[in-house]
């Protein structure tokens, strides 16, 4: 069938050039994270909260996608040491980023001078786990008020995490949602995946959520 | 380009199959509803409410569109006078549904029974907008912890909405969401939309929804 094949061709393409990606990271000791999840979960919070404690000690620069608007560039403008926005726009581009939009970020990004890049990955479950961008780690967030099926209804992006983040925390008390269930469909998916509890309105886990990334970073350093 | 010509090819298919599930619904007086929104955001609570309260009123069907599992399907078996699940799967499909799972699925429903098909698509803002699968009315919704910025983030989809649903209305408390804000953007994009703001776990509104819908169906099955 034609569409599958071009399809196919598609997403062959897309990782050579995230091999690209990946090797042109590495020369430079940049360590990147694709940061996902449905949207209004959270990422940009993330992301900011990441910035606030971590600016001190590393580099760091955030690629925003979005289908359209600046709005979440704009709200990290000031603490990053540099942004770039990809607009995704219309079909077939907008359900993702894919590593094409970031081999050409990167050429924005004065990478001698970062540690660490932050990649907020278009709003959206289904299509962004299919696309490989070079990054080191793949970070899933859900929140307590999508429910807790979301690994059930949504498996491939929550198998390929090495982490899987658990946000809006302060939401416990006013929602149905059950943690060791969402827990256990994690662990049936993705057994390595580390899981933190957390709130970026609270802070609640957040320190041990910039330990990890900061051991991250420093581990891939140590590699090249 | 190639791929931009094949995705276009994918979308001109996708109407024709469209147009021909319309006109199959036209002729037998069903009226065909498809909801859109993030994962988690409460389609099926929508739909569970939507049923309950119309239930005795209306014959109705339900479509299940997900990427995996059968969850939701599961859910509203009790209260539909049919129901089908479509697996979307992996992609190129997955991300949305598409007419010819629609086509497929009208063949398994008693179409001279019904009244009424409540289609569930897939979680996501982004790939169901492009889609017309033969429905006569699209519905978006939105939810309170998503933020009110998804109309700016996510133009498409509320752009071609015939009302929108802002959901988890008892949430309002507990989170940082300007109603006016977001009704001011949805008037900029799409001034006719009909505006809801409901929650499926209070019943607030659920009224005013439901007398919407049975005056879409009733003011159809004159018309036909």
């Amino acid at each position: 069938m034609k569409k599958i094949e071009v399809i196919q061709n598609v997403l062959e393409a897309n990782e050579t050039i995230a091999s690209r990606n990946r090797q042109l990271l590495d020369e430079h000791k940049v360590f990147a994270i694709n940061i996902m999840s449905s949207p209004g979960a959270g990422k940009t919070s993330l992301i900011l909260q990441t910035l606030t404690r971590l600016k001190d000690r590393l580099n760091i620069a955030v690629i925003e996608g979005d289908v359209a608007s600046t709005v979440d560039a704009e709200k990290v403008q000031s603490e990053a040491k540099a942004v770039v926005q990809i607009n995704t726009g219309k079909m077939p581009e907008s359900c993702s980023l894919m590593a094409a939009m970031i081999e050409s970020a990167l050429k924005d990004i004065p990478l001698d001078n970062m540690d660490l890049i932050l990649i907020e990955n278009v709003g959206n479950l289904i299509c962004p786990a299919e696309f490989n961008l070079g990054e080191h780690k793949r970070v899933v967030i859900s929140s307590l008020p999508e429910g807790d099926d979301k690994p059930t209804k949504y498996p491939l992006i929550f198998i390929d995490a090495d982490a899987v983040i658990i946000n809006k925390m302060d939401f416990l008390p006013h929602v149905d949602f059950d943690i060791a269930a969402f827990r256990r469909s994690i662990a049936g998916l993705n057994p390595k995946a580390e899981i933190f509890e957390l709130s970026c309105k609270t802070g609640e886990e957040i320190e041990r959520w910039c330990s990890w990334v900061l051991e991250q970073v420093k581990a891939n350093a140590t590699k090249h």
